[in-house]
């Protein structure tokens, strides 16, 4: 379950606070004025997801009974930094295996992935901060429990995390049809993060632009794209293949 | 768009007319009388789906006004027979690469199966008619476009199903944590179909016995299982790599 925070002053302040917030619930005549005015700017500001709903909706997730019309749903579990992400495979004495997801909205696909995650052996999953889904209570169903054992980093800048890794001697990989190489020719067996973008619109052009190398998932029928979920599936399962 | 077949004569006539029905969506205080009784008995019968909805749902769906609060959904597409399908590779002159599908209840995971075995080159899928999603509207969505191009074929029997295709000369791979062979040791250049469970099931034991193989995808997690449509994108993309 998502844990909640309920009313106006306590959501005004957790978004001043800077606390991980995975969505903010309101309902629809909650007015513009005041403290709610406040409330939507500052989650303006820092990307968080606004929802409009029905009253009822609201009043079945909250369990203070004075939501006051306002419910910030945050983290089910919590980040991690990038540091101690990187630490992992050096304390395994393991090649490093991270995922990238640049800006992946469907919360069905995150769970999927953290799931695949956690069966191919990865180290952990990097998520962005903005415009991007958390780790919701639908996430950790769609992982089937897998969030619990899989470490998820969120950061707030994509590309600067790509230049910190690169420094960090890991091999950055995006994944995207204007790569030249078949993803099945490269090497992974030096440590590798590799990159999937958003549905519908894969990487950002500065995402593209900093990764070490552009991979392609071959694509033999009519459709230009895979689900985020099954391409990093596919590219995962390449990466066991090679390293056993 | 699912087609809706709307109020209780048409309804009942549909199904005992064995037309091909999804689901059959009913309000909650239909009864259980009469011509409803009879719809009752005739979709458990013949293993259609029912969801009890309230009546907005219903209404939303409804195009004649005349619903009576029952509402059938047929297939967003039309099924091909299991003969047309073995036809397919063989008038393009390629190795038959198949994928069955052993009751599959999620349309989200039907339909990004069907994303995939377009990408993947697949000559079709096969699905299974009884307590198994069929091509409902949201698998048409989930599949992003692919079902215009992916045949599927949708049979009362998965077992003699895969007998068929073994006197067909197709080799069927069984997709099943118990399998002895890694996926990847298999040989998929000769014509082969293989199977993916249930979301949560697996295989069925009957099914497990008729393939000529089982084949597991390793899991180095903490979780036992990988989504469906996972690990059917898993392994066509080694069918793929293999064959190109």
């Amino acid at each position: 379950m998502d844990n909640t925070i309920e009313g106006r002053n306590p959501v005004l302040e957790a978004l001043r606070s800077g606390r991980p917030i995975n969505k903010i619930l309101l309902i629809k005549n909650v007015g513009r004025h005041g403290t709610v005015a406040e409330i939507l700017y500052l989650a303006q500001q820092n990307g968080v997801l606004l929802e409009y709903v029905e009253r009822q909706v609201i009043d079945r997730l909250g369990q203070s009974g004075a939501n006051q019309g306002i419910i910030a749903l945050t983290a089910a579990k919590e980040y991690i930094g990038l540091d101690e992400l990187l630490a992992i495979p050096a304390e395994k004495g393991q090649a490093a295996f991270f995922i990238i997801l640049d800006g992946l909205e469907d919360p069905h696909n995150l769970g999927a992935i953290i799931r695949t995650a956690d069966a191919a052996g990865a180290h952990g999953v990097i998520i962005r901060e903005r415009r991007a889904v958390g780790l919701t209570s639908v996430v950790e169903k769609a992982s089937a429990g897998a969030l619990e054992y899989v470490p998820v980093a969120r950061v707030t800048n994509i590309s600067q995390t790509i230049e910190t890794l690169k420094k960090n001697n890991v091999w950055v990989i995006g994944i995207d049809q204007a790569g030249q190489a078949d993803y099945t020719k490269i090497d992974y067996k030096p440590a590798t993060a590799f990159v999937i973008g958003a549905e519908g619109q894969g990487l950002s052009d500065l995402v593209r632009k900093n990764c070490d190398f552009l991979a392609a998932i071959p694509m033999h029928g009519h459709i230009t794209s895979l689900n985020a979920s099954v391409a990093a599936a596919v590219v995962m399962y390449e990466v066991i293949k090679q390293r056993t």
